[in-house]
């Protein structure tokens, strides 16, 4: 199939924030990533391809994408080239509706832990951090304005899937985010290098939200004003502060195992 | 200053791992690991710049590499571009000559931690890696034989500076690996997915010399049939896996704190 000047264009326009938002689609590259969706029960609107480009597992799944009843075209390699925004995403690119997760419904869900990513900037970071939070069990994941998109591309490779199935509220005012966790009984913890080192975390039995904020801003004023509690995490004196995400990923790894340390 | 062909050619060479070994140099790139480096006391041979690249902090940068004395030059715009790899690299980089570091030495002076990084192939979870184990008071760190160059670029960024001041011994052969580690008397501990959920690591009070291999590929065999203990960490059921770099952050926070676990 040959895609139309203007088809390409819309497509194209989509590698932009601005029509990501206006169009309220994104685009997802790459063999792996279309298959975390599938994993996921996410389908995408239409997948495009080149059938040339494809190597033995990408073409499995556009075999498995036919059988879903998924619109999917060929359109040749010269025409994916235009569309795909890296080298490696194996000639094929789906067209996605972001799934829309409503904050209220999800902290009446039971929840108990859950991640506020703050002033990330870097979508590597967001990415694993949302890695982490699903496999430490912190759902949803609430982004505050600043921080980057969860469908910027480079966040989700680096999510492995996690931005799929984990709930997540992206780009809400802090004083929403505090007022909302607050309304709904949870203990704001703000890793900070600042703050006091950790101690005891078995304390937190109640539910707690973790706030990791950007590693060059710190993060925004509202949280510090209103956590609970403000953490560092002990380190070697010449080291100035650890990557977002390992610090996140440390503080995330020990709440959900505070259960297991002995009493 | 006008670089000669010759000169120009021997410097581009360096971003060649090939010649890296060669030669034993190797360029470091942009104001922020050359300020990492100066703090850490570890000195450039030559330095090259443009002048009428560099911003502010460049400037300042390169008036305290004169005041110590390192031999730098300014060599114009169009050949500074050249020799840089990457264009956040702000018109300035840095020839030298590694570090050396001796694996008895360092297992002689009184460590009780240390990092081993078995079969890591991407440069950014390495330097990750190095700069969790330098926050949590991992030294050396060791890497096997199919591991990835501290000296990327990809690395020394991701690193923050942790690749110029802790101590690593790079590219050896798993089986001498775990035969001096057991010969001074280190636990090995492996992080698998296979392994047993981590349970009480109070008990780790002993010389432990921490395994990350690779997310995709796993560990080499040699650490799988030497290591003491295989450990897992917990996580939700529907994450495969977390990323090298996490998992081996989460593992030194836990190892580096567990005397400040309640007992």
């Amino acid at each position: 199939m040959r895609l139309s000047v203007s088809e390409i264009k819309k497509l194209t326009a989509l590698k932009k924030k601005k029509y990501r938002h206006s169009e309220d689609l994104f685009l997802c590259e790459g063999v792996r990533l279309l298959e975390e969706a599938q994993k996921s029960n996410f389908y995408p609107e239409k997948v495009y391809y080149s059938k040339a480009s494809l190597n033995e597992r990408g073409q499995k799944l556009v075999q498995l994408l036919k059988q879903n009843k998924i619109p999917i075209y060929d359109i040749g390699n010269k025409e994916i080239e235009r569309v795909i925004s890296t080298k490696s995403s194996q000639g094929i690119v789906g067209v996605f509706k972001p799934r829309k997760y409503n904050l209220e419904q999800q902290l009446n869900q039971g929840t108990r832990k859950l991640l506020v990513c703050d002033n990330i900037n870097d979508p590597g970071n967001l990415g694993t951090l949302m890695r982490s939070a699903a496999a430490f069990g912190f759902s949803p994941v609430i982004t505050s304005t600043k921080t980057v998109e969860i469908n910027n591309p480079k966040t989700m490779r680096a999510s492995m899937g996690a931005c799929f199935n984990l709930p997540y509220i992206e780009k809400q005012p802090p004083e929403l985010i505090v007022e909302k966790l607050k309304e709904f009984g949870f203990k704001l913890l703000l890793a900070d290098v600042k703050g006091k080192i950790l101690n005891n975390l078995n304390s937190f039995s109640g539910k707690v939200a973790l706030i990791i904020g950007s590693e060059a801003d710190g993060g925004s004023d509202t949280f510090e004003q209103n956590a609970d509690y403000v953490v560092r995490i002990p380190m070697s004196q010449n080291v100035e502060s650890l990557n977002a995400a390992m610090a996140g990923t440390a503080l995330m790894f020990w709440l959900n195992n505070s259960e297991r340390m002995p009493k």
